[in-house]
């Protein structure tokens, strides 16, 4: 087992560590039976995860001394939904998890966000901890708090903000992802590099052979470095001031861009990438950003493999209301993140008519 | 319009006014202009509440310039699930209720619970407010900030602690509350006395009369002396530690009860008032309690037409298990409130045989 050094959310009472490594799954029973303190402990997972590591958790948490009841939760973006939310309170109260009780999320993005909220409200909030198994969310979604379900209106409309009381990311379990869904991953790294680093951005492109390859090493260094970024941001903004708005670079349009496929069909990675070449073009467009620079980010994310074209079909009006009913709106605009810079961005408040005459322009255009 | 001095809730940067008056009804448009910054509102009420004080409310926001979208839920306790949450949900979504906006909550505390956990988790939180109309909501659920919705496996297992931007009490609306209804108000008046205030629980005895004819002014400052003990708790302990617990005084037994009945055919306060009833003549068994003191209790319990015997037919076995489903529970036992005299309380934990005991013993003879 190799770890790094851990990495402090900075959150006053709420402060926890990220811990980063590889084959540092068996510590999960130490580091829980620390934050449950003797409670009984929730272990929440998917049937796929449970198949590739629920064992291995499950023997850490019992070489721990801790009790834990697994909870199933369904597989896939279309069930971070009410049903399953309710379905979850339903088999807490049956495992009988108490006040100082824990939730322990094993899993990516859907399971982390569900399990967060349902910890959030269950009893009125209880402990929590994140194991994540995609690199989303190993870099992105566990840490910092932000827990959601979606709706048929939209997604993550309803949730809360609710700090884990620990992170523990393995980046050996990326091996087992599919080709796919690691290179969506990618989408977020590529994004942490063009809003809060040049020097990761730069080493993304000098080793994107590399990180394709799932170089043990390297992925280690990027993961962490990530996490370490995004905990900076989280740390100085805990509830989406300024600061943290920035994490939403490529998100206006990705989100407008998965809703209107149903989340079918398009990864969330792969819709922030379209999301980014977009966000590029239109820095470049308002001479916010060298053209140079925004070519750079949408060289990566092809060498990626990732898209960074509107799917066909998807018309400028349907993407610009659906980018109007984003949540990170106030008095009727949106707030846009732009880049000026590898590692600098700032904010343009759009109306959805501003929004519609720059998604018509992208559609009509290849940018380069 | 008469409107006593307000009362602070004290939470640094979550504290909040409790206004009390009689007639300040027409107040709540300025004061929400003031909390939602020109953002949308949802006044979220009953259809029996609605239709009683909905155009007076409506008219004093548009009189103020607010625009609001009326979202009425279904009226009774049983309504308090996951159904109408998500339904609630979907109607914020379609009102377009953004991260600047408002819900009011008008009603009795089912109301008021929904709508604040609503408010908890609707895009990660938004602003609310309390316009409570029952007695019970006025004095103590639109006070503290616990937000909660009921399964089916017990009251209150869902929830969030979210503090209002205010709480509006106009106890002229409490006029038009079934004789039945106000009663159960008393027994959390009965309560307050009897943990916080010997002035207040002696007030309560010399004026029974003028108390349960509703006079005016007496109403006028029970009201706001209940709310300002209340708020004293709560500012005092935000979560639930030792000192909002002792709030909790009757509710052990109250909430098995109401759980047994399948909250219905009783009202919350009259199970509270069992409770008390039980809480007290255990305090005196463990001769924590003067025997003449736990006798004053019943005594005003009962001129007010409260219940003090458990319902026929509940088994002390069955009870004791609904207590130990409680959700304030640790390790197993359960906290119970105790009384030593008026206005001091401890804690007892208990194990669910000791419950039971306690419970076979009540059952076994007439408290007097």
């Amino acid at each position: 087992m190799n770890e790094l050094e851990p990495i402090r959310v900075e959150l006053g009472a709420r402060s926890y560590a990220v811990h980063v490594g590889r084959g540092n799954l068996g510590t999960v029973g130490a580091r829980t039976r620390a934050a449950a303190a003797g409670a009984p402990v929730a272990l929440v997972t998917n049937p796929t995860v449970d198949a590739l590591w629920g064992d291995r958790v499950r023997a850490s948490l019992a070489e721990a001394g801790v009790a834990a009841t697994t909870i199933e939760i369904p597989d896939g973006e279309r069930h971070k939904n009410v049903a399953t939310l309710a379905s979850l309170w339903g088999r807490l109260a049956e495992a009988r998890i108490e006040r100082g009780g824990l939730l322990l999320a094993l899993g990516g993005g859907v399971v982390g966000d569900v399990t967060g909220f349902a910890a959030a409200t269950w009893l009125r909030g209880v402990a929590f901890a994140q194991v994540p198994t995609t690199l989303v969310a190993q870099i992105d979604a566990a840490i910092g708090g932000k827990t959601a379900i979606d709706l048929p209106a939209g997604k993550n409309l309803v949730g809360a903000f609710h700090q884990p009381g620990f992170v523990l990311s393995d980046v050996e379990v990326l091996d087992s992802l599919p080709e796919r869904e690691y290179r969506a991953g990618l989408a977020e790294v590529v994004k942490t590099g063009a809003i809060l680093s040049a020097g990761l951005f730069e080493r993304l492109e000098t080793e994107s052979g590399r990180v394709l390859a799932r170089d043990p090493d390297l992925l280690l260094d990027v993961v962490h470095e990530c996490s370490r970024l995004k905990a900076t941001v989280v740390s100085a903004d805990e509830t989406e001031g300024d600061g943290r708005a920035i994490l939403n670079f490529g998100h206006t349009l990705g989100h407008a861009v998965e809703a209107l496929q149903g989340y079918e069909g398009i990864l969330h990675g792969e819709a922030v990438s379209i999301g980014m070449a977009f966000a590029t073009g239109m820095s470049e467009g308002r001479g916010f950003l060298r053209p140079s620079t925004g070519r750079r980010v949408r060289d990566l994310l092809r060498r990626f493999g990732l898209p960074t074209e509107v799917p066909a079909g998807l018309a400028a009006a349907a993407l610009a209301r659906a980018m109007e009913a984003d949540k990170k709106r106030a008095a009727g605009r949106v707030r846009f993140v732009c880049l000026e810079d590898l590692g600098r961005t700032r904010f343009e408040a759009l109306s959805t008519a501003d929004l519609e005459g720059l998604v018509s322009e992208h559609l009509g255009k290849n940018v380069g």
